[in-house]
């Protein structure tokens, strides 16, 4: 077969320096693809119950996806996975940018690492070949030094070796702390640039020369062609072109679902000074990720007290709203400034954000005194203080370092109902997605392995009109008429079931949500025709599909190995309580309705809805039968 | 949207002559599709369950598969459906030849009978004009002179006018009389030609002058010469083309496979008298199916004793099987003389085969004696007799009005232990393959909604060698390693549930098993873009898949209405006891293997292991809850 997903595994172990290559067969990729679907597979296999996230014995997973680093439209993007020292479960984080394509082109489908070096190091591969390097002259930079540093030391010049590395708030083992490549792209939740710190491992730098061989290179490129002209005037293409994701704030909040505050509402009065009207001021450019039609990332340029550099992009959507109406702040530059305080450090903004926003609730409601805080006036709006608590958490310094342990564990040592303040899942604080307003938002968060995570759930505001494009692109899928995003019946359960394995399955082969439908404009029903161009399997949206359900299953299992069960699939409190303010004033999600659709969708899942775990017979219909045999 | 699936569903009302026309809207041909989907849904809406099969209560439908009579390679079949008189459960037996595209020609999707005639009738149906017209003249004829009367009287040349209809079998309410079209196309299993003759229905005549209206038909156009190139030397197609099914008899004897003597053995002495070598020697010409690349189809000319006229086409491999080798007979001149009784009659060949060779068990081991038989000789091999007896059973004559009955009911009339030579599920005799050797089949038989049915099974000696095409045709749904026919394992299980709804498909969608993989050899994975080039949906394999399984689980809720549950799922003791000689001597099925494989594959197709019936989740995730309330 002429596709070279390049059949190489690199195991590296860090307590003893060896490195060794597996060479899987065909039909290894064929079961679990890449992304996610490895991070599972090798997660549980490697992996101990029980075993501490923070010790040696945790496993950490870099993994693109399948068909990351080809011409395909959005195909870029790589997992890092490994046990989560913020909620203990699965942990996993993708994002797009450049490393994913370069570590494929350096010859490598994956990297699984385990152990702890004795002193910091990093990992340096180049075409097939790969070192552990001292790093110690790193530790302690922040990532803007430590790629200067490590790409002088490598004799090559900028943007020509990339590099995945930690910052200190990953040394010091912030239990949010990311992974940035390329100083911009985030591998944010979980807390794997803590995993990381534990194992002393700063950086994976890596070059290649080769790119991927195609099955059929002509119809990839008829296909990039095709959709390049087909769709440049998609009109959900055309608006992430234009503004990004930045350019959801205004929409969001009109509608009601923009997290102000710690989610006490979802409409924020100075919403206007975060919307991209407000963002066009501080743009100085945009860029993209590998082949990727939309080129939707941003660049901002801030001088004055909040200065931001263009180096470490611009925030996002999420980190707007986290770090800005979620923390009562009304001022773009002051998130400017934070975004990029969030990549020199590596702390996840979304994490940071929840952590900073609980700190504010607690504190206005004397849960947290100006004592406890370090003397900083910590009411919601208060940008100063927001900026400073970043900086804290990093180093852990002050409250800081009762908050780098994210609000789950923040809120259990104070206590005296803190917890009902703190909006995390199974220990992973919200992204900014009201599931007030969106079903299959909060059962997406409920249900997710790794806790609430904007790349597991059902955005069902886009299927909610009899003409959606979004609606009309998940006719393959089985959908064809449209729900109320509030809608909590038996009818949005199955919408949730039929849509689920979507994002899992870009994760899985490496393509960007952004891109793929339904959300995305690449249409579904040719997806099996790229991936046979590419891979030159004969393959069906089904065989995919179930591919993407086979990963979320293997990562359930994980869970359920790790004493996870349905209790866990909850949501805060306060989603159950009504929103104030805004167009959904009073909107709260009921707990029969919540329940009664876990259980249903447990059953559709073909999961026992007593212990939320994958019954027997479902493993086996994945063909992961061994699987059963870890719970 | 440009498809015409012309829109008119027909009811008709043979009790007070009232014809009422129907035109859903796009959405339902979406979600049931055509054919068995169109079957299970109007069954469940129109029957009130317990009615008398053969009473003017049941409902019997016509329904060509949605791309029925398109240009589509081998889109030309349809399905009759109703109650079963043979099992009294979800009765459905489906045809190719030319009456289902010319139904759709005609401007019609489906007929929808109720009532009863008060006299013999027939329905006319001509460009979106219907009639029911005097058929007093036509009772009592055989198909071929009826279908020369119709003709005649209708004023059109042969060839134009297509007639479905019943002859003396149907019209004597044998339990397992089939409907004909052309003479020579059956719908063969079931009963519906009793059920015609219960609604005093002798035909159904059809003459259409629109082809449907497609989608893109330059695509369409595209695909089908796409198909014919990349094809024509697949070497499957070309051995259906060369052979037809009576070549299998040869390779199935060989391998131990070919039912012999009422089950007892695998392997036939007189098996090459019976094979293609044979046939040749009968063969007058060959015919084909609308639009098909395949032309299967045989005709064959004997004179003397044992009479054929090629104008009821010739014996299948069923039919050879049925009334040749399992019969003990080793003659194809008698088998051919037989295959044209049956059409003549409107028996269907399989399960008066099935009744014959039982009887002769009984008679050989003196649970039917010479006098209850009429003074037959009715030993393992007698031609003769085999002849008389079908012509006994057609006119209920003697014995034959026994064996009309069928095997079970007429084995609970005799009792002493002929139940245990009666080979049937769910009261329908099986059809001529080995469960013994072929697991697949097993498992098939006895979850087949319709009893033991040659459509509702896979054939998984296609998947035992890593070469085998159909293995390689079978990827896009999953299936990448190949398995042992006899392997009974949660594997085969997989590998069933993965193919079972595939034959559902190609029956919702008129198209014919032999064309698409994984047996026949168009593509699956173009399947989905064939559809959306006649019909304009984007649509996925996916998707076609969930239509074939919402379909089955309709028929499946009809049965449990109608109290069928697991242990109804079942089969003939024999299957558990060892084959007598053969390629496979001594195989047997194993209770415990057998239970084991149904209970995993309930849960997972999402029924209940207990009862056998769907999951209120099952249903839901297939957007068919309404149904869950017909339980």
């Amino acid at each position: 077969m002429p596709f070279s997903y390049t059949g190489k595994i690199l195991h590296v172990n860090l307590s003893s320096g060896d490195i060794a290559v597996e060479e899987p067969d065909d039909l290894f990729y064929r079961r679990y693809l890449g992304g996610k679907g490895f991070a599972g597979y090798y997660l549980l296999k490697m992996l101990r119950p029980g075993v501490d996230p923070l010790g040696p014995d945790n496993v950490l997973v870099f993994a693109p996806g399948l068909l990351c680093g080809t011409p395909g439209p959005g195909l870029n993007r790589f997992t890092v996975a490994a046990k989560s020292p913020l909620s203990g479960a699965y942990g996993e984080a993708e994002a797009g940018g450049w490393w994913g394509p370069e570590l494929k082109f350096a010859g490598c489908d994956a990297i699984v690492i385990k152990g702890r070096a004795p002193q910091p190091v990093y990992l340096w591969i180049e075409d097939g070949r790969a070192e552990v390097r001292d790093a110690r002259h790193l530790w302690g930079l922040t990532t803007g030094e430590a790629q200067a540093a490590i790409r002088q030391e490598l004799g090559e010049g900028p943007r020509k070796v990339r590099i995945a590395q930690i910052g200190p708030a990953g040394e010091n083992r912030v239990r949010f702390a990311c992974v940035v490549s390329e100083l911009r792209y985030f591998n944010g939740r979980g807390g794997l640039g803590a995993v990381m710190g534990s194992k002393n491992l700063k950086a994976v730098a890596v070059r290649g020369r080769q790119e991927p061989a195609l099955a059929d290179p002509a119809a990839v490129l008829e296909i990039v062609r095709w959709h390049a002209k087909e769709f440049k005037n998609d009109p959900r293409g055309a608006a992430l072109h234009a503004a990004g994701t930045p350019g959801l704030v205004a929409g969001l909040n009109a509608a009601g679902l923009l997290p102000t505050r710690n989610f006490q509402s979802g409409a924020f009065a100075d919403a206007a000074a975060l919307s991209y009207d407000a963002y066009q001021a501080l743009l100085s450019g945009t860029n993209t990720c590998h082949a990727c039609p939309v080129r939707c990332k941003r660049e901002v340029s801030v001088t004055g007290d909040y200065a931001a550099s263009p180096l470490y992009g611009g925030p996002e959507y999420e980190t707007i709203a986290a770090l800005g109406s979620n923390c009562g702040i009304g001022d773009l530059r002051a998130v400017a400034a934070a975004n990029e305080l969030c990549a020199r450090y590596t702390l996840d903004s979304i994490s940071t954000g929840g952590a900073i926003a609980w700190a504010m609730e607690c504190f206005e409601r004397g849960l947290l005194t100006r004592d406890d805080v370090g003397g900083l006036d910590l009411r919601f709006g208060n940008a100063e203080a927001m900026l400073q608590l970043v900086t804290m958490i990093a180093h852990r310094q002050g409250i800081g370092d009762l908050l780098a342990e994210g609000v789950q564990r923040a809120a259990a040592r104070i206590g005296r109902g803190a917890e009902a303040l703190a909006m995390h899942v199974k220990g992973q604080e919200l992204p900014l997605h009201e599931p007030r307003g969106k079903f299959g938002v909060g059962l997406g968060y409920a249900v997710s392995e790794t806790g609430a995570d904007h790349l597991k759930m059902v955005h069902d505001t886009v299927f909610q009109t009899k003409e959606s494009a979004s609606l009309l692109s998940a006719a393959p899928l089985g959908i064809w008429e449209p729900l109320d995003a509030q809608d909590a019946s038996s009818r949005k359960v199955r919408l949730y079931r039929l849509l689920e394995n979507g994002p899992a399955l870009w994760n899985c082969l490496g393509a960007c949500f952004f891109v793929y439908a339904p959300r995305g404009f690449f249409p579904l029903e040719r997806v099996p025709e790229l991936v046979q161009a590419i891979t030159s399997w004969r393959t069906s949206l089904g065989e995919l599909w179930q591919g993407a359900e086979r990963a979320i299953n293997l990562a359930r299992v994980f869970n359920v190995r790790e004493g996870f069960g349905r209790a866990d699939d909850t949501l805060p409190p306060r989603l159950f309580e009504p929103l104030e303010g805004g167009r959904l004033q009073g909107a709260s999600l009921s707990h029969d309705e919540f329940e009664a659709a876990l259980t249903l969708l447990y059953r559709m899942k073909g999961w026992d809805p007593a212990t939320a775990a994958p019954t027997p017979a479902k493993l086996a219909e994945l063909d992961i039968e061994w699987a059963a045999e870890e719970m």
